[in-house]
């Protein structure tokens, strides 16, 4: 393999030819061969890159970096973010804990990358922009990766998760809407209850979702809070008056996203509470899809020796071995990725916990965790969506039997004869096999007419 | 031991004879014996204290009860709420998941005791109130349970934990303020950094507090929702019109916190996100203050052979066999709490995570330990406030000499030489032994006045 | 109140006249304000009994305390662990890390206690025992808490976990057995699968317990090490010649349990991983039993609109508005235990990951919540055990049904007619409503009396 | 793009003609497009091609396969082991929890690389074998998949995990038998206290590691049970006798790991305890890192306002604006990894508790999180051990400051002077700052000799 030399304030190392990184890079990728290579999200990578681009603008803006090298700059970045050099950052999460290597990373690509622009050959001639003075500059790694992380977050969160958790509770509220009136057999700790009606259990799941959105909603403040102006410890040294704010403005220009600097910088660096806290509301909505995934699948079962109240979707063959065997595989999928993120939330709070003094190095596990959520959340309820929930139909015929059988029904007669005389009819009917209105007349409690009037399935599941 | 013969729909139970409660607090006292007696939280059965009394008047309101009766219970309700009846709630946590059998006791003990108070002796006599039909009318346990544990989860937070976080945030504040130009080194990665104030240190751990605080803040909307009206499964069934409204306001009125009636009761009994999410902000909280409470050890860290850099008061002798040793308790046990709320922020999720169809049986593991850790974070904070942070102060003379022998203070050359040559300076002092100034000058990149203007601390730490 | 005067080396506090604690138990009791009081597991307690008893008698035996000291101090120990001393330990899990606090409220506990079994009064004349010098002797906390938390946890979990779960494993078996020839309809993603044995199902809950018992024995050894000999670092300072082994010895004799002294003492002062192991196979019983108790309920569901193959005792009225009403009570107390048992497993990862240098300061938090976990497996296992594994049977009517109607019987037709043929069978009869053996001889695949060889439930199911 | 027609029994798919998986791959591909591509891990993969050419194997001994079929199998899988076939496994960890599409995914990909080698195009022709009945003969889903990933967890730990962890203990050991006789202050809460050798700190280090790879020896038993024969539901359903004693010796035979039949299959595919268990030493191991590498980089902070009792190797520049600075960044991908590893035992803890009746559907996660971790732990101590601990050297000069100032070593009088009068002269050195010896003469408690004499550091650390 052909190299070329890069050189740090640490000596010499030697790049693969074909690559554009630097000499910073080339360490990182040879000190941490731990798990898969590139596993740094490149999500946090066009983080960086959006904000290496604001910094350039606001560097010049306030003097001091030229327009001449802020164009480069911003050039690259935009390569960046177009995808165009995803192939460029090798780098793994399981490196330095601030994330330094990739801030690196980033300011290597961008410096070789504009010295190519400029006409220039890797290794040749004076470097067109320095990684550190100049792309970096007004900049630290601990102040510049939590605010690639927070811009990977947001946008994760916007583009992906709340859509896709959104496209979900739509498409339940109308299931929610079309079964208003399917009157069923209600269950409680597994048993036999009141009667309620498929719409109205869908609208637990609606009213579930809503309240995970809003929860969301509720985190996106604090993530919105930017680091960048704290460079190393939080205080602002080597930025020029006023950057941190301008470079704020234009991070949210460029990424059409309502960013602000953090208003405590010594906060926004030695702990990643927002992180937590938007996991946090990742992990609720977690707790909620498992459920809902939990129950359509309970209802779904069959098909002819389980529940079978709903039918699903048969997208694919259910076994290798059972011939014409349908599973419910997007509950499955759905709730698999529910374990994850519960686990996820783990690993980030473990993470979060153990910041000292001025930094918390246990960045990149964050914020990885973070994404690797929001993106599982948002991919499997569009999945869900598509696959299962927009196909889910009552059975109709199911429905009436259970519906029918069910000896709950006898409690609409407590307000008139009392519970402990209803739960004698309900306990006798048990016991011999019969029906609830046979007991009811046989025990004298009340009449045939009585029944009929009092016990209707439909004026048991209050208004609609 | 003497007894007396209760009754319920499964037969007769014998009930210690000085007892006030019924048969199926008695079933469930034998049927569960599981960890210690009496652990399901008394602030729980306070709740339905609040709510029997407030179902009461609601029921005499809309006719469907007399008011001698709503008095009857309305005064044993006051009664339990005045802590005269503690000890008439033996059941445990690890009973039914829908919290039936403490509901039970519950109703169980009013009716009983309202039968004295009606001067009758209990197993005699027509029962003055019975527990089902009168006590719990208009309820089911799948609605109240989730009411009271809102109503205790509610109050513990609004009592306990956030004063308890408020009050440590305004002594960290109040000493953020103190420390404002106490220049100190800085630490990144634990390793030396560029200088800050310990004004600035300590307002990091404000801001995040702060940020706790209104992660908290955010969650109480969806606690303050409340189940009752839902009855078994969300419907309402046997509920008068208007009850479920009419009931959170009396709630609210009797417990003066803003409580309101679930929008969809359906959720509010088949799943309890609401206490996933609350827990949730008390996780982060653990994990912020993890990090206070962790860096204030080892800022405190010594005497001689540590940090040193604040000392903090010495409470009690550390040591059994170490003699004059002082050790950092209260952080100890603050992070030891940390450590349990995060737990408990799992066992939360596994029985949040479980409901079925229309109720979630894993209602007194999650209020349970939702309680634990509200009370357990805001007593901590108080210990920790007063024990601890409120008797910080700076060890001028340890800060003063760290802060001198730093090399990070190199920093300041960057923008004025560049950051390699910076690096060449840092690195032969760091090597040889010597002060930057020396090596500065001596490589020919500063002057010696050129480097005292340039390289002062003070300067270091941007605006106060 | 009255008061008497104890002293340290800080100085004097007021104690109740009425307690026998010392100065510094009192402390503590003042600074940790935190959770309920008297929080710290009176089992470790009791583990402190036993190692200040063993300690007495090492301490004479190498000669370097009295055997008059040495009888007092064991007298003392055997009142603690008859009970007779409980209410003399009021102080909190959230007390200092390393439990110095504990420890010291035992020596204290123990000389003033001596002081009294010597004739004197409390408060008067010099003190028989010092608690410090004698008590203590050849002990630190740091190397006592340790040992008492494993002694406690080795205890509760051969007296409580393993039989707990032993027992209910036998039942489990037992019911294996009975059900051996039970065939019935097997399910696999819920959906309707081929057929096996109620015996076999059971025995796949057998087998899970056999591993989750041998997973625990697995890590008995870890937790029979005794720091005890390691006193304030580990190096064994202050201790005669051969004192770490002679201890554990006497340790293991008044126990009666296979203790031994931790061949590194280091390890044992400054980590807990046995404590992390120990729960990590509760944690794995957990997963375990919620497995079970959740196909049990399932298995249980009804009686008349759920699966119903096996019925459960009926111990308690399951509703307070549903009359009649029976649900899986235990299940749900049994689950609920799992959930807390899970969150246990972190908070003692999260205690166990944080020792810094020669202590880990989470003690009281890993230690309390592995006797937490130990208790309520057990327990939980015994109740189920009791209440409900004793008392299930099969219902054979509905288990017939529902294995006669079952698609999935197609699957023996495979190695005759290949997959495909047979998934056309199996789709055919579930458009149609039809049964397979129509089906199968109407589209020509085999003759009935094929059908009738090929495809039989109990031929299916394998060996017995 | 091209496409080709592939069927299954749900009808014809289009699959990219390029591609030679077929329609259940595709299928899959399309309806889960949860999270990256591919995310399966190719690991699992590699354990079914093991698996398959087993299974071939033995079936043709079992004279349920011809030879010629056998041979085709085998030599595919062969080619799958040598990587060949690697980009023909598209699919996600998020698809059926059964792994249903992943068995198939390597059925199709085997029948129809059997037709090519067979000369055949494909699409032309009768297939050469069947995916279902020739390649999936005498298996099912639900006992492949769960022995693909024994097989492939097992070898990951035999390979990769325990090699990794065993070369960072034994150069873990080799540094504490070269410290072995470095005297050093010791530190207990963070503080000062009593002396010992920094190779005893490190031989902590070293058991920690030994227990923690004796707790993962103790879970590869039940690893090494695998399911295959248990077909759809634990039965063995269309398998020829015997098949699953020698299908896992075949299978013991290819991997070269003692790999054995589940005494039990019905627990093997219900439950997947066995992945609880050895992830949770896993979680241990993290727990025991966290500490390792914790310590270490507080014992080299610095270089001068840290600890810096020991320093570690200078890998790489630490920081993009502050020049010279060095940092542990291999402690911080080791304590990172450990976070993971925490999070990861959760996700599988939540997924193993959510069996239902004869299948856990949870399997994919559950796999790839233990292989994650699995992996992860091994290459971060391979990591760590070349790029930090084997350059880990002692700060002579730092050490013997920090011993020679500690007042700490006041212990020693214990034994000669009692507790109390210690406690004093520490209290009164540390309040003067003032050297122990001056106070003890002073107080008059000790001659100058006696202390030379009892007070020595060297004889305070035990037998080395």
């Amino acid at each position: 393999m052909e190299y070329r030399i890069e050189k740090d304030t640490l000596g010499e190392v030697k790049v693969p030819a074909d690559k554009i990184w630097g000499a910073q890079t080339e360490r990182s990728r040879n000190n941490f061969k731990i798990g898969s290579p590139a596993s740094m999200p490149i999500e946090i990578i066009y983080g960086f890159a959006y904000l290496k681009k604001a910094a350039a603008y606001t560097n010049c803006e306030l003097g001091v970096l030229s327009e001449e090298k802020r164009d480069l700059i911003a050039q690259v970045c935009d390569e960046i973010l177009e995808g165009k050099h995803d192939d460029q950052f090798p780098l793994v999460i399981w490196q330095t804990g601030s994330g330094t290597q990739s801030n690196m990373n980033v300011n290597e690509v961008i410096a070789n990358r504009a010295h190519i622009i400029a006409g220039k050959k890797l290794g040749e001639g004076e470097k067109t922009l320095q990684p550190n003075d100049d792309v970096n500059k007004s900049q630290s790694s601990n102040d510049t990766f939590p605010t690639g992380m927070h811009i990977a977050a947001y946008k994760k969160i916007m583009e992906v998760t709340l859509p896709g958790i959104i496209k979900l509770r739509n498409t339940l509220k109308k299931k929610s809407d079309d079964f208003r009136e399917v009157v069923k057999i209600g269950r409680t700790h597994l048993m036999d209850a009141t009667p309620l009606t498929l719409g109205q259990e869908f609208s637990g799941y609606v009213s579930q979702l809503d309240h995970g959105i809003k929860a969301v909603e509720h985190t996106l403040d604090h993530l919105s809070e930017l680091a960048l102006g704290g460079t190393a410890v939080g205080t602002g040294l080597n930025t020029p008056k006023g950057y941190d704010k301008l470079v704020a403005d234009y991070i949210a220009k460029f990424t059409e996203q309502p960013f602000k600097t953090a208003e405590n910088k010594f906060e926004a660096l030695a702990a990643h509470d927002a992180i937590v806290e938007s996991h946090g509301a990742l992990k609720q909505l977690a707790v909620s899809l498992n459920k809902i995934a939990n129950d359509i699948r309970l209802l779904a079962s069959g098909p002819r020796s389980g529940i079978g109240e709903i039918t699903i979707p048969a997208n694919e063959p259910g076994s290798s071995i059972m011939p014409g065997k349908v599973n419910p595989t997007q509950c499955e999928a759905l709730t698999m990725v529910c374990a994850q993120v519960i686990g996820n939330d783990m690993a980030i709070a473990v993470g979060g916990m153990q910041g000292q003094y001025e930094l918390n190095v246990f960045k990149p596990v964050m914020a990885a965790n973070l994404l690797h959520s929001a993106q599982l959340v948002g991919d499997a309820c569009v999945s869900f969506e598509e696959h299962c929930a927009a196909g889910i139909e009552p059975n109709h015929s199911r429905i009436k039997t259970m519906l029918d059988n069910s000896l709950m029904l006898v409690t609409a007669l407590n307000t008139k004869i009392g519970y402990y005389k209803a739960a004698e009819i309900a306990n006798t009917a048990h016991e011999n096999g019969t029906t609830l209105k046979e007991e009811a007349v046989n025990l004298g409690y009340v009449t045939e007419d009585e029944f009929d009037e009092w016990v209707n399935p439909k004026d048991m599941v209050g208004e609609l």
